[in-house]
């Protein structure tokens, strides 16, 4: 039996689980994925991912690598470990990767889409998908606080008093919002994010956007540091790991 | 006090009701949607519904009929009911009309929608919304098959044992099937349904559109009048209640 490093790419619907990570009680999609290639291999496997995401985030295309001594090809990993995962999880891609491949340490590029709408664009149907803001600034005035984020910048006023990230110093490629349907989408793109970032970020922009002080308010607020100059974070269900892009990816 | 007639426009997301219609046991639409008025008028109130969908089904606008003589005015409605209903039922709309509007017996035309698609198309987050079917003939032959369905006929072929209609003759305005994002959407308008009737129809669709007679093997079945030519019902899930109109409504 040879083993090989399978990367296994993977959405979820946050909506039922208590995050990625797993823990000692609650649903958790770390603790679904591995018991169901647990019973597959019958002996454990532990997995890893690009995103920890939290309780309630969703994903569009999470990445994880374990190692597998089973007999299977490449292409048809897929199916195989879906016939074992419930409705919430869905394995969409599976491909045998280097020895040295880790979905978190390897990762290089990081993408999360935030989806909110005002009351007219939020639904019984997309209710878990989306998060409903009473007061939605103008897009113009939205994307000036976006666009404030990309570059090189310390992160200190957007994240949490959990975060324990050693620095707090981040790389944002790109911080955009445009409309999609009935809904608007946050997409923010960079090298690493800090625990909440993108939710702190998010709610900030909302508040800001919409108070007297506008766009420079949020700037301020990003360039001040200090974490009680943050809006209130925004709730998960709006939130999804959208993407993750590896050294020899190309979009 | 006056007592009048509202009129309620209403979406839900059928996936954790046992349908509209109030019964002994289990969540229903009418039984939630009745305890919420209830609370806010303080006496016993019912509603009729123009389509009473069975379990699974969703509504993107039912429409509801009550009495009601709260002082309230017709646009306040939708948000004072909203705040007494959970989260998977929506009232989008409300308006006075005359005594003798009745959301059933009065309605003129119904419009059901179908989403499917095959396992592309299909995800964790779209799996309440629609059916997932593994081999899907070409858009054109599936128009035939729908096509066949405009106008008059006796649709014995598309009802179930349960079906307690008099008469089982239907006329048919339009029915079509179209691409919509990743999605396929069968839209059918009609002056009335027969129980599970879009559903099977669907089924059959699919059913014979795939097979050697194709679009010639559904019009038979169709004309021959004989439920054991039907395919397999459809699942609920992929279908919404889209809209209804009135004799005073043009679209």
């Amino acid at each position: 039996m040879i083993r090989r490093r399978l990367k296994i790419v993977l959405s979820y619907d946050g909506t039922k689980f208590y995050g990625w990570q797993i823990q000692s009680k609650g649903r958790t999609v770390q603790g679904v994925l591995e018991e169901a290639l647990t019973k597959m291999h019958k002996y454990p496997v532990r997995v890893s991912a690009a995103g920890r995401t939290d309780s309630g985030v969703h994903a569009n295309a999470q990445v994880c690598h374990f190692d597998t001594d089973l007999n299977i090809p490449e292409n048809k990993y897929k199916n195989a470990i879906n016939s074992f995962l419930p409705e919430d999880i869905s394995i969409i891609d599976s491909i045998f990767v280097d020895d040295n491949f880790h979905a978190r340490y390897s990762a290089k590029r990081r993408v999360y889409k935030y989806y909110f709408t005002n009351s007219m664009g939020y639904t019984v149907f997309n209710r878990n998908y989306c998060t409903k803001f009473r007061n939605l600034a103008d897009l113009k005035i939205l994307n000036e606080c976006a666009a404030s984020l990309e570059g090189i910048h310390d992160f200190t006023t957007f994240t949490c008093a959990g975060d324990q990230s050693g620095s707090r110093v981040r790389e944002i490629y790109s911080a955009v919002i445009y409309p999609e349907g009935d809904l608007f989408v946050f997409k923010i793109e960079g090298n690493g994010f800090l625990w909440k970032m993108v939710r702190s970020i998010i709610g900030s922009i909302i508040h800001y956007a919409s108070s007297d002080s506008g766009s420079a308010g949020f700037v301020e607020a990003l360039n001040r540091k200090k974490r009680e100059l943050a809006g209130t974070t925004a709730p998960a269900k709006g939130l999804f790991f959208h993407r993750v892009y590896y050294l020899e990816e190309k979009e």
